[in-house]
């Protein structure tokens, strides 16, 4: 561009607009420019100039995995706002692996996008590659799984408040003795669920018992094995939040081999957005989570970044309220 | 580059292979090549050389939608291969619009991706994007929903035979009136797989019944609607084969509703590979389609594509065959 400005004795500024098509320009000279690049066989590399200019028109999506409704529903909540902007989405998944997510931001360097909304991993211990992506100018706006000390805005719904509201159900329909099913012992939102699940039992003097935290994997036979390893304990519980939509079928499948009648020998609570929910045998309770309300605002939080030069996010939580659906799996009875 | 190549009285050919730092040329003039880009603030447009030497390193996964185990079990396919590979997936929805996935594939021109893996849309009728992308040297594989007539590889399943499975189990249980149940006429999976329920059929010489092929849309209470009224004919149907998963959902409420026993006054199977199958009530008779196994060979076929200069995908149909997974929904009987 450089020796196009010398050639022609414009500046590289006057040059540079004649490649973005800027109504600054006159005709002529455009002609001139285009002219004479023309003839030297200049391209214009049209990533530097839309990483400069935040042009490439494409957010990320950074999720774990879509084999889970509440990632779907996210998914379509942000496409309906990135549709109306005129912006490509790209989805990237982590497979819960920290190593894959760092990987994946910083393939970001080279101008790819010009956003990045993410769900961490449940392997996501640190959040030094997501910093790393934000100073270098590409924004970021967490929803649902959030890093909570990163400056940025985060999307979240009322974990702590859903656990006691799921723990609070299930006391009142008689549960004693609740087991609480996770695949992380660190991502902050099955944290918050189990505090509140906590302080539900704490308030009715019936404290948690630690060995009803039971870790889950991704793996659907071993999760099957450790839940029903759990139902042939002596003290097996007579309640389960299951704080991950995928962990509904392995306890279904693990009572229906052990001959366990849901909800009569056990109540069932799942965090599940699936449709599926209220034709399962029983049909199942849910803290069903606004999916699609939080992906759309996140994707509508970055967009409104994205207008500006300085990219500056505020760093906030905001809080989408879930509701908890009551079914037969802990009632006996089909309100739907 | 030219401008380069003349000053230094290089052949072009020459300083592009300095570029791309090719062991062919020698450390000195790679040095007066790169003193003398540095002097004229030249710098290598580094999509035009990936395109040029595929090597982006990415691949796209163009697809309708998500919130489909089968698309998502076929992600995890791909993915296990591209990981091997060192290769990023990119994951595109098209959410069943042509214009979408026009826009997308439009978008590959820039060299952001070496190859396609594509399920096409419902709505895709014409193959001329596509085309035009396998003419701007971007290989293509198919998978599932494909366009017969494209002159590249396809991977399926054997929607036909897998029509006739399931309409011969129908049959088979009693079934004297069948209804089918699809998202799309155009598509070549809906059409193969009626083709094969019309076969079995009229093997009993009890012919299709035109008004049993059931149009349904992407919105579910919409569906639900349609499947009540098609339950509430007078010549209403004892069994229903529901060509995509998310059918199922809105076969069983409706039952629900209509207080239509399952599988005592309708037999229900379907396309599905969803993981609560076995859990619903009833406990589902589906299909299941090898998602796994079509994404992992579709990514196979194309990364061996990529090896070779010259992409030349063989044009042919590889089939991976689905499963009759025999449950209450068709027999009252829970085999697993």
């Amino acid at each position: 561009m450089k020796l196009l400005a010398k050639e022609l004795q414009l500046s590289v500024s006057t040059v540079s607009k004649v490649f973005t098509d800027s109504h600054e320009i006159s005709e002529q000279t455009k002609q001139k420019v285009l002219a004479l690049a023309k003839k030297l066989n200049y391209v214009p590399n049209p990533y530097a100039s839309s990483l400069r200019k935040r042009k490439s028109k494409t957010i990320a999506v950074v999720l774990p995995e879509v084999a889970d409704s509440f990632f779907s529903m996210a998914i379509n909540g942000i496409e309906s706002i990135a549709r109306e902007k005129g912006y490509h989405v790209l989805i990237y998944l982590t497979h819960e692996q920290m190593e894959r997510e760092q990987a994946i931001l910083s393939d970001f360097q080279s101008g790819r996008v010009d956003g990045v909304l993410i769900s961490i991993s449940n392997e996501t211990t640190n959040d030094e590659h997501i910093i790393d992506m934000m100073q270098r100018g590409i924004p970021v706006v967490f929803f649902d799984r959030v890093c909570e000390e990163t400056a940025t805005t985060r999307i979240t719904t009322n974990d702590r408040e859903s656990g006691q509201l799921a723990a609070q159900h299930l006391i009142d329909q008689g549960c004693r003795n609740i087991a609480y099913l996770t695949i992380s012992g660190s991502l902050s939102i099955s944290r918050n669920r189990l505090a509140g699940v906590k302080q539900a039992l704490t308030a009715h003097r019936t404290p948690f018992n630690e060995r009803n935290l039971v870790m889950c994997t991704d793996n659907e036979e071993e999760n099957l094995r450790i839940i029903k390893e759990l139902l042939q304990r002596k003290d097996r519980p007579d309640g389960i939040i299951a704080s991950v939509e995928k962990l509904t079928a392995a306890v279904y499948l693990a009572c229906k081999e052990l001959k366990i009648a849901i909800p009569g020998k056990l109540k069932v609570i799942s965090f599940s957005n699936q449709t599926t929910a209220p034709i399962l045998n029983p049909s199942l309770t849910t803290i069903t989570q606004p999916a699609f309300a939080m992906g759309k605002l996140a994707a509508e939080v970055l967009f409104n970044s994205l207008k500006k030069t300085n990219v500056t996010l505020k760093a906030e939580t905001v809080v989408v309220p879930s509701a908890l659906v009551v079914r037969e799996s802990t009632t006996g009875r089909d309100l739907g």
